[in-house]
């Protein structure tokens, strides 16, 4: 049991993740087992966890995959979904969510994960973190599967503000292109706009002001600019970063993955009806599950804010063991390329071009 | 040919349906094909077609179907994909679409239909038609493949315009109460608000009040609110109506045909890929055909206009011969079901609720 809370010498080698074992809609047991998966496939990461130890010792004491690897650090209490983020801001102390993110703040972890509300995480980690020099709002980023090479696009913002104005889409794209490259592997990302049509003179006036500065941008800022793009170009070929408000991408968001589960329910309901049925769904079970893999929203589990002086990666509230292992991998692998500098480096760079560019109406902030 | 042209006696019986034969992507070959499966399943239907009189008398006399049962209208100037609705509305008298709509104010047909340019069909429906009296902004509302039932869910406004007050979100909702009753035969339909959490501090400015006056109107407008509901409900059995602005909604209708149409051509991949599952597809043909049906975009297809003083059916740019059809029987059903009248006379009674009310916070405008 000691083996679980101490941190030989080993462990400095390895990424460190901290994870808040609580607040996710299947509790601590199911956040240990996600762990678990996760320590199996990466010999090289370690966990700090966050939580209720009485609780979270007996779970990681099961599994002797975490022996030496998962650290457990005691929060008495925690954020529940209902709880306002304006009051997890002011009275958060000593909830695991806030312990989480300080782990990150000390310099402890490299990357924080959390199953747990939303909008009580994005408060928490702007009022523990701050925001990176000359960011206005912070975004959470998504992957949403595509038909790109890579299997997948980034849509920004799906929830970390209900607003944005120009300036800030601008931002968004600038921290999205960073985030395709190193998540996506992309040299010079396509961005576009999403906007109820295409034609140049749509849409809300923010829009029309944010094609314009990124039209200026792309090239300062390192991507390609498509332009306006609308809903249905979310999932292809023509964009690799979709840009947009938070309310926005948080129902484009819900609204995809309702539209798959929809039909991968019709679809069980299909192959399950009949026994010739059933035989072909066995005969195909190996494309099924190529297809169901493709679509699985657990497997790009994971949403990313971006802007803080710190990574939080914010998995679904109702995340398995195998949502959860998604997204402390994608924690890992940014911890890994050293997203974080290239993002703040590239933000500064971009508000200076910002600075010398003055006069194409960009320079309504700092 | 002569036929195509008279209209004999027993057509007064018939429902007869104003049909724009331009301005669709795949041209009026296509509308006309859409014509004859309409004529083909109803036989009291009957179409005034408006277009180039050159090319439509040709394709029309093909079909021995439409004998007796379509009048050509002669419109020699074509409203494109690309015309800006402002100009439209300013300089649209001779196309089609305004022939089209024109044909509806005069009272020689219940209803119109057309593949056209979206932006300038509401324009040219507001200037032509004019909006029904008390409506503020007019709607567009689809239906949306659901859990319930009926198959079908009403979404609104999915287009219309970019925004939507309070009022005017309480207003879509009385508007898609009524066409819920008429198109989906439901007696109190479930009404919800669109938002990015379902707690009720969430969201907009806009929508927390419409919230309270939705909660304080459903009695009087027949509907029961449930609430806030977010992306992932759309297609659920918790609600029937969901009432949104015109730019989320569009974006979330067209996110979701995305996400259908990559999840079905992934489908379509996978029983491709090899001999074993091609074979499994054929042994599941009828299941996949059944969900394929389920799911198909065309058999929904139809977008209505609500709030003006006629009824409008907005197919599908790319509609083929099956989407135009689905069109139609829906233009059909709408003017049969006395659908305009129910609508005019539920706002109106909705409006002197709504004056008896006063103090509710929905007293800004009239």
């Amino acid at each position: 049991m000691e083996n679980g809370t101490t941190r030989p010498a080993q462990a400095a080698q390895r990424t460190v993740i901290s994870v808040d074992a609580m607040g996710g809609d299947r509790g601590p047991a199911t956040v240990v087992a996600g762990l678990v998966d996760s320590a199996r496939s990466d010999a090289d990461i370690a966990f700090l966890l966050h939580g209720d130890e009485a609780v979270l010792r007996p779970l990681v004491a099961q599994h002797p995959e975490l022996v030496d690897r998962c650290d457990i650090r005691h929060a008495p209490r925690v954020v529940t979904m209902h709880d306002k983020p304006s009051q997890v801001m002011r009275n958060g102390a000593g909830t695991s969510m806030w312990s989480t993110i300080d782990s990150v703040k000390a310099g402890e972890a490299s990357v924080a994960v959390s199953c747990g509300n939303t909008g009580a995480l994005m408060a928490v980690s702007m009022i523990r973190l701050r925001k990176l020099p000359g960011v206005n709002r912070p975004a959470i980023a998504c992957l949403w599967p595509s038909r790109n090479p890579g299997g997948f696009n980034v849509m920004l913002d799906v929830g970390a503000d209900i607003k944005a104005e120009a300036e800030d889409l601008l931002q968004f794209a600038t921290m999205g292109t960073v985030y395709a490259r190193n998540g996506l592997n992309l040299k010079r990302p396509r961005v576009g706009l999403l906007n109820v049509g295409t034609e140049e003179h749509k849409g809300r006036a923010e829009l029309k002001l944010a094609h314009d500065q990124m039209t200026a941008a792309q090239e300062a800022a390192g991507f390609e600019f498509v332009g306006f793009v609308e809903g249905g170009d979310i999932p292809s070929d023509r964009v690799d970063v979709i840009v947009t408000d938070g309310f926005t991408g948080n129902i484009a968001l819900k609204t995809g993955e309702g539209t798959a589960k929809l039909i991968s329910d019709l679809l069980r309901e299909a192959f399950g009806a009949g026994l010739l049925s059933k035989f072909a769904a066995l005969l195909a079970l190996n494309s099924l599950k190529r297809l169901q893999k493709r679509i699985d929203p657990r497997r790009v589990n994971g949403g990313v804010f971006l802007g803080l002086n710190g990574t939080v990666v914010k998995s679904h509230g109702s995340a398995d063991a195998t949502g959860v292992a998604a997204a402390i991998r994608l924690a890992a692998q940014l911890g890994r390329s050293g997203f974080l500098d290239r993002l703040s480096a590239r933000l500064a760079s971009a508000g200076r071009a910002g600075q010398d560019a003055a006069g194409n109406g960009s320079g309504q902030q700092e």
